[in-house]
């Protein structure tokens, strides 16, 4: 897989355009960084943005045996019949932006082959990565294929930017783990409430990852595609996949909070590359997203304190982004006035 | 004119609703304030947000004689000219979200009788406060009631939230005055760079802004409608019109930057109940933005280092409000689930 770097002629032609529009000089602050990256990312002046997707990845994972989080793992299941019926967050942002919300089970621990979503279902959740490695390298490839093949899928079909959405109870203790792992930050700057953990519950989920690195025998010298095995998720490393491939075939891809930016940090260690491309759709308020995005050196867009995952917060930056290509194609420039 | 308080059963009503939400408690933060919020100003559960209008309130500054703007004042009628082209970036994001845009001309210093806006111009742009009061008070009370109109107008069409936006060479000066009067803050914390000003030039803004906060004879005293006549703006005044019309009548206002918010705290000196109507799009890029979002106790929706005006901030907000009324309306609670 090859990923451009940014043509620095498209980025300049951009750049020029901006100033030339009828505002003063960057007066539009972070819309304007986002037309550039727009421009960098799609290799395009003007870049069109257009038939946004969002891909919900859904698994469970075995680590909720340790009581880490607050909500039992069958809601994993039930919020896919949630999505299937349009009553979620992500139902109505999609909805809002006009977006398809295409659900993708890699690994929900449950039957839920009558569902009408897309099933590429890897095995019954992973494995409790406190006694054993969540997945296997191949399990983890897989994953990660099955996301590329959907975004390639997707940009084949006309979609000009994808949203990474995730549903899957557990799924930040796997993300805090990868997010220590593969930053070296502790695991205490990186541990949030999830759905919503009480002090002394976030407390024993600290204890428990930490337990659990130590049992994965993870040293400085573990790849990170080892490390995605060893304590990611399915749908973590699904996302991950669409994050290259986006990048790959030029399309950005906006990513939503917390476990999509694992993803995404993964993505990175998998291919350094990818750093350009990466927009971050918002800040979550879960403890440990702003040490990854400061890994990462990037800003988000939107500071909501969201804490919901789904791909919410992305669906909800889209107008946003949709607006920083809009000023391009559509602004007058001072020539346009007669000055 | 009566604002009303917020009804409690309402607001109680609303946030039991959003307890019972196919998503952990409080895990869409700031959409839950804002759904709130929403539902407390209609008196609504749920509130219905629809059909968008932006008032641009154009009008130009006596104060530019003293060389406090980076632009001449002859772009306030060219921008006027872009608005009704449909080229300005107000245009491109009203549309973007089905808005219309009605641009208000209560002060241009031009003959611009033959563009197709709203023409109720009360004088050829304010005086120069340096030497006289910018307006007489009937004046500043003529302004306020063109934006009440305005506001009361879009109403009675069917606009179920506004949006203030305004064009004026020089309203950041009048703004910075309005504002150092009426929160007492120091000018050097309010004063910024406009339009693009050099440091050494926006040292000149602040001594002259002094200078003519002297020459006004200001006291503690001072009544906020005498103040908004010595240093204000007509197209300042306008926008307060709005946002006093648009509480009284039980609708949004979605309040753009640093002018915008400088109208709303005239309203709030005239109107103290509207308080909890305030609803402040985005963080701008101006100095003296946070000092009077932190004396007005508002938080902004956004932070996108914007400093352009027109609304343009607000418009970008628009979806994350629209939003925070869908969820009321369309999401699945957990009894819908079977839960």
């Amino acid at each position: 897989m090859t990923i451009k770097t940014f043509n620095n002629e498209v980025l300049r032609e951009t750049k020029a355009h901006l100033d030339q529009l009828t505002k003063p000089i960057g007066s539009l602050g972070r819309i304007e960084e986002l037309a550039i990256q727009l421009a960098g990312i799609t290799g395009q002046f003007p870049p069109i943005i257009e038939k946004p997707a969002i891909v919900v990845a859904a698994a469970d994972h075995g680590i909720v045996e340790e009581g880490v989080s607050a909500y039992p793992p069958e809601v994993t299941a039930l919020m896919i019949e949630n999505f299937v019926r349009g009553g979620a967050a992500i139902n109505v942002f999609g909805k809002q932006i006009g977006a398809e919300v295409l659900v993708v089970d890699v690994g929900v621990n449950a039957d839920i082959s009558s569902q009408p979503i897309i099933h590429q279902k890897i095995r019954n959740g992973t494995r409790n990565f406190l006694r054993e490695d969540a997945m296997t390298e191949e399990e983890a490839l897989a994953a990660i294929a099955v996301g590329k093949e959907i975004a390639n899928d997707l940009i084949l079909k006309g979609h000009r930017l994808l949203i990474t959405g995730e549903m899957g109870i557990g799924n930040t203790s796997a993300s805090s783990a990868l997010v220590a792992c593969l930053t070296q930050e502790p695991m205490e700057r990186v541990v949030g409430i999830g759905t919503g953990l009480k002090e002394e519950e976030r407390q024993k989920k600290i204890a428990v990852l930490k337990e659990a690195m130590l049992n994965r025998n993870i040293t400085a010298g573990t790849s990170p595609l080892s490390i995605l095995a060893k304590v990611g998720g399915l749908e973590i490393a699904t996302l991950t996949g669409v994050i290259l491939a986006g990048a790959a075939k030029q399309t950005p891809v906006l990513i939503d909070g917390f476990i999509s930016t694992a993803a995404a940090l993964v993505a990175k260690k998998l291919e350094p590359a990818i750093g350009p491309y990466l927009m971050i759709a918002h800040q979550s308020a879960e403890l440990g997203h702003e040490a990854v995005m400061n890994y990462l050196e990037v800003e988000p867009i939107l500071q909501l304190d969201l804490r919901l995952g789904e791909g919410t917060g992305a669906a909800l930056a889209y107008p946003i982004v949709e607006a920083s290509s809009r000023i391009l194609r559509e602004m007058a420039t001072f020539k346009d006035l007669g000055l």
